[in-house]
């Protein structure tokens, strides 16, 4: 079992952070301001019910500042929002950050620029969100992961297609694939269809894909789906 | 049966004039100069057989330049790099494209910043090459589609899981995309594996995820691959 510091506590947070608990680990969610978002009684942009509601009922979970959470956890996972993650495992601690995990999931999205969002130009095409934390915390072994789907399949892949559906993983180091391969099958991914696909600089390509994503939601009226690769045998 | 020009002569444009003539269409593949391209014999980037070896096989496809290609074409297929493609469009000649289907299998792809190649900074996240080419062009009624795969399995998609993979077209003019999509059906693509991402901003995405193929296909070391949306039912 592991103390699993989970910065972000929007819906993609909170799906992981009630994973987590359900497989017996122990959680901290990171916040800017504990006090603040306990008070906060308003819904999030997709109209989901506010944070304190969640917290409620979920008392197994942990919140702390992003300090605190860093701290707290032998694996840190990045579920903020893109434009601001790098700013938010600043205020973290690089010390307390290194030498740990650091699973991103997040997407470097820009809402700036019309619906469907695009990606923010300098985390895009030649570089990415995870090859940028990973540049700029060159002591955390960061994994990017996940970051290709809904956050209900994320954690629940068996929820479509029997869990025949692919997800990608990148990073720089093979311990740390390792252990993140494992997290992900503990939430049901097969390891057929974990694909790994190289160094941190790949994350280019599973963030690329979001328009792509996006573009279905949009003609599909649906986030409910996910990729398969399927090969020549 | 349909005169369908072909703009490009490489492997991709090889691919969809050879499964054209299959089919019982007359095809004319366009060239910047036609007595340059039959006398070279180098081979091609990629190591394929030079032109003029493949054309001594296929003798019922014409050859001509850009502009006779597009002048003798009723429906016009894009397969030049996607860096070329406006250049080349514009060397066709926009009055002999005006009020045709043209069928955009390109991808902006940049080579100059090492490999895997991005995408060109100008024809990506806020922009498209299927865009530029309907605001470039915006008489020609564009649809992109088929960018997202090897040129082996554009044209055989049975090759792969019996066909049951996805393709993806986009384009502003519905007509249009209808007879696309019986084109693709020619192909061999399922009725219900061809989504209709909507507008030609769709491109975006479609092109986008060039990135995530080409680190699969790093990964993988096979091109012979597709992926298949799969939904909740």
């Amino acid at each position: 079992m592991k103390r699993v510091a989970i910065m972000g506590t929007g819906g993609v947070g909170q799906a992981y952070a009630a994973k987590f608990i359900s497989l017996g680990h122990e959680v901290m969610l990171g916040t800017r301001n504990v006090s603040e978002k306990l008070s906060d009684t308003s819904k999030d942009g997709y109209g989901n019910p506010p944070f304190s509601e969640w917290y409620l009922a979920n008392r197994n979970v942990k919140l702390g500042t992003f300090e605190e959470a860093a701290i707290f956890g032998e694996i840190v996972l990045n579920a903020t929002l893109g434009i601001k993650s790098i700013a938010v495992l600043k205020s973290a601690g690089e010390n307390n950050l290194k030498g740990k995990i650091l699973i991103d999931v997040a997407n470097p999205l820009d809402f700036s620029k019309g619906m469907p969002p695009s990606l923010l130009p300098e985390l895009s095409n030649t570089n990415s969100l995870g090859e940028e934390i990973q540049k700029t915390f060159p002591g955390v072994r960061v994994v990017k992961a996940l970051n290709t789907m809904w956050n209900g399949l994320m954690v629940n892949p068996a929820l479509l297609n029997e869990g025949d559906h692919t997800a990608f993983i990148c990073g720089n180091d093979a311990q740390a694939k390792a252990t993140v391969k494992e997290i992900l099958k503990s939430f049901g991914w097969l390891e057929q269809n974990i694909l790994d696909l190289g160094d941190i600089s790949s994350a280019r390509g599973t963030e690329m894909y979001l328009p792509l994503w996006l573009r279905i939601f949009g003609a599909t009226g649906s986030g409910a789906f996910n990729i398969k690769i399927t090969s020549l045998k």
